[in-house]
């Protein structure tokens, strides 16, 4: 059982509504003797952070944690980690208008049939805000593995489709896909993004977005049949972020059209170095990594708090309506790059963890 | 930990490999006193039995089930149920051709990187043949569903793509899906998918495909935030099945093209019934039903044996090649609908026992 | 998977250390809409914190608990509860003394031999501390299972024996228990503790103690065959409280040397009330509760820090001996009564909400 | 959630009734690589086996095993090993006598008031019987332990205890506890205990019996706090085992009364040899193993199946009483041993691959 809790030898237990004191995480199951601080975990929050651009919403969050246990002398010591991030810039909005309405697209209909009372202030519980924990957890996650496994070892997202625009994935770059407010990896397509972007934010409007995200320096052997899949795991971790309803391993829906002939990705050694010739299965085959570079996609929705008035119900089952008003962030899209990475970051070391139990 | 259990509350736990002397599961978790007899089971399994037209994989198998343990006088009894499937027709093929090789697109290169040894007859554990188990278990699912939430309460799959073909899914009726040997829900498309993949057969290829999955008559308030979502567990569910590489819920990947506004599942009631005005949410919301039909889609890979020989390696290391020979499946993609339908059948009997726990 | 999580349904996770800025734990699976508030979980609290007499630990801790999550308009929601608790009253102790050396009886040579590293101060992770926040989750399974149970439901602990001195268990008054140092059941041995425990406590000594919990009002069927029997999961608990080492169901060990006929807890009817003529079962059957009282004991082993000095090695493999000096607890038992009420409420609730899953 | 699964890595399901067609489990998380025959799992079976003495029930059970999956060419794949065992001399008794009445002291009450029905056939699943699985899947975990600890490690149990009888146990030799009937480790007291059991035996009555486990060669560090402490574990693993009514570690129930002075295991080094001055420890410190010797030891309440007629009532809730007739087995608690040893070496394993997977 996991209400609140991913993962099997590295867990991570996170808690919190994006208007009470504070969210945290605990994580559970981190080797002992990694160098670990507050600041190592910082910088990705920082990646995350809202407010950055005018492109994200436009909520003011420091994201200051602090590493309350699990961490002696700088060093993990093998007990639980817990992390704390307090709230701010939580303002005095007009809770009245959405505290009995259920906002269209978003979980305070399923949330109210399902427990019967919901903290509506900001989403509660079902807010974005909740993914800063996993960024944390992640940046703990990379660096185990970068100790396990080398730097070689890395793991990297960047936005692939921004609405009905997509771009050009064959130059993978870091620094490109850092140095932009989109996580976009093609330079040509920036100024293109830009400008769709800002025309829709202007109109009040929205729109989804494709991240990919991937992983180097894996090694064979990672993942289990037949109920904990390396695939599985990651689909079940990339589903489980707020906004996304499609995952891809590989060639993903795509491979439907394939032939047997275009997905089989021959394999050959040269050199005693083995070469695959093409990475449809994204590096993984029957649930297991296969040294290949690991591919990941999902889509995530387009933000469904919009300007233009909605029609929807509220808790007494009356039709009303509903429209988004101040801060409105037109791809919750874009801030799910660094949350990808890090849940993919978790899954690998999850399974490292597994496979050196049974395997190693 | 779960390397072959598969589920939470409703459990199962399959074994067995495909040149074994069985395969089967253990069902743990299923509630007493639901009616169920060997029949029930093997009326899902015989939909997925391989060996009953010329566009599925020739080996014969009578799938016979048995009932071992948990079932008293006709009822369960809230034990485990025991079941068991012999296995059959396991020609005595020349394994020695893929002994020592890797075939491309198979598991048998990352069993062997993993576990140092495989059972490499007929794929061993990593073939389809372990799917029956999950039909079985989602056969007794689909009872206690149907006990508890009547029976409006329904699952239904169909392919929806075959290969580079679509088909129109609007008139989604099971009658027409389980009278054609590709489950297609298009009567118009039949003839049309049966000269396809006759073509794609005779040229000894193989095409992918898309299955949807549907079920009907769900209440809201399945499904559990943040990481027990109804979403999540879909998706691990049917990445779990062999050869899908994609999952959808809803609108899934489509969903980073629509605009907010297209997006948004507008609520209404009338007459005192709810009604959503569309269903991009695929009736999932904050990874929790909302009441509306579920809708799921993955894609299957084409089956990477295929008669044209490929590059590939053996386990000393060496470049070789492989091919095929007899029984050679054009689309494993058709025989993965009903085992979706088990796998949806699962999870949401997982999640209905989750939510009486906590909620109810 | 569970290092630092208790429970399956209604789970906790605790955190922290001895010396570290706070402990804490997250309440997992609590039904919703349950009163609540941080001064229900205060009161019990105040039950086990130290220096409250001079029998027990001198340390001043206020252990002032804060809710961060999961309560909303004072009820709460079902997502995590996180509780807070920070340390105060940390000694600058000359922890130069034990920095270095392993005291025995304590966890400080396993620590080291298992991770290479441990928080030396005050026992880090493995101080009696950590059972501050097992207290708070037993607070809440204790106000959720009076709503579900009613107020028949009540769960009560006491000191049946302290060293070598027994008392009589025969007159069980929560009153009497509360309201004396020992939670001593039995108002005229009071006194003769009191006076066994000082002279204990002069000599620099320490002595063991045996602690009963008993739970009212729990109906039958509670507990499942055969991996989660109610009487695995007690065992487990309390063994998992520091300093456990032995767990008691019933009659317990005892059971051993009793005839078949003295052991038969035989059951009879009168004007439709069900009746048992004894409880040596403690009211569990096969691993269900049978509707009796449930009791259970266990035993809690000597203060292993105590004044007199003994012989140990130190982390570089050199003999040394060690003595502890300042505050000195002559039994730890004491302490452990409050902390076994809360483990058996948060068993019970987790079986109750389990019963209801598969067979309400 | 476990309801028949016992484990976190290294895991069995068991399945089956006392009167089904069969019974077995699935061993799942083994490593790849052991060496596993029937013939393995058989010898362990047949210490087990019921009706080889006239002191043990006289069921004749030839527990034969047969190894369905998992294994290939003599050695485990790492995939699930499914073992099924035959049921056989299921007498046509009387069952009319039971099939509505509850004997007192068997789970016949609580399983009927927990699901609502049950298979009265022999004890349905709460037989005993089902302990031969975990015989099976205790023999496989001796087998992986041997080869990753070396020779050096050995579990072995004995009965120290037979009803009102103590024994000496300071001579522990696997051979003089193997060559008696009763598992004695006292060859002075074994004529004594055949004469007491012969006697209970005619009158138609039954004892209890303590019986201790013991393993050697298990190196320090394995276990985990806080709640998947290696003598949690092992509480919990024995308390499974059917009629046991209590746990201890080491000096257990007894260390309450034991000074601080008496229970301190003091720590010194010699010619660069760890040594203890004595365990009451039973081995394990703060919940991990310190590299002496594990002490287990557990009491078996006597068989509840007397010749006697006992009070009880049936389920239409109307007093009657019932006596058994028919074979009857003086002492359960001897046919205990091997399984409690079973038990040991899977929880050692357990956690062995825990370790590895955290620390190592």
């Amino acid at each position: 059982m996991s209400f609140n809790t991913f993962g099997k030898l590295f867990r991570f237990t996170t808690w919190g509504e994006s208007h009470g004191p504070a969210i945290g995480c605990i994580i559970d199951g981190c080797p002992p003797l990694i160098d670990l601080s507050d600041k190592d975990i910082q910088t990705d929050l920082d990646k995350r952070k809202p407010g950055q651009s005018k492109f994200t919403t436009q909520r003011k969050e420091s994201d200051k944690v602090q590493i309350l246990s699990g961490v002696f002398e700088g060093k993990t010591t093998g007990t639980p980690i817990s992390l704390i991030i307090y709230n701010q810039d939580m303002r005095p909005k007009d809770y009245a208008s959405i505290k009995n309405k259920f906002r269209p697209g978003h979980a305070d209909f399923t949330y109210f049939k399902k427990y019967g009372i919901r903290d509506y202030r900001g989403g509660g519980r079902s807010s974005a805000r909740e993914t800063a924990s996993r960024v944390a957890a992640g940046a703990v996650a990379k660096k185990v593995l970068e100790k396990k496994l080398g730097k070689r070892f890395s793991v990297s997202g960047a936005v692939t489709q921004l609405g009905i625009l997509g771009c050009d994935t064959s130059n993978w770059n870091k620094k490109i896909i850092s140095n932009n407010p989109f996580f976009c990896p093609d330079k040509s397509m920036i100024k293109i993004w830009e400008k769709y972007l800002l025309d829709i934010r202007k109109s009040g409007s929205s729109c989804g977005a494709i991240i990919e995200v991937r992983a180097n320096g894996v090694p064979a052997g990672l993942g289990a049949p037949i109920y904990s899949k390396l695939d599985m795991d990651i689909a079940s971790a990339m589903m489980s972020i707020n906004a996304v309803k499609g995952v891809n391993i590989g060639s993903g829906m795509s491979s439907a059209q394939l032939s047997g002939e275009e997905n089989s990705d021959e394999i050959s050694v040269k050199k005693k170095k083995l070469k695959f010739n093409s990475n449809n299965a994204g590096g993984i085959l029957g649930g297991i990594s296969s040294g290949q570079e690991i591919i990941v996609s999902f889509a995530v929705k387009p933000t469904s708090s919009i300007l233009k008035s909605k029609k929807t119900i509220d808790k007494f089952g009356r039709n009303t309506s509903i429209s988004t008003k101040g801060r409105h962030d037109p791809c919750v899209g874009i801030r799910a790059v660094p949350v990808g990475e890090a849940m993919l970051a978790c899954v690998l070391l999850d399974h490292y963890l597994m496979n050196k139990a049974q395997c190693m």
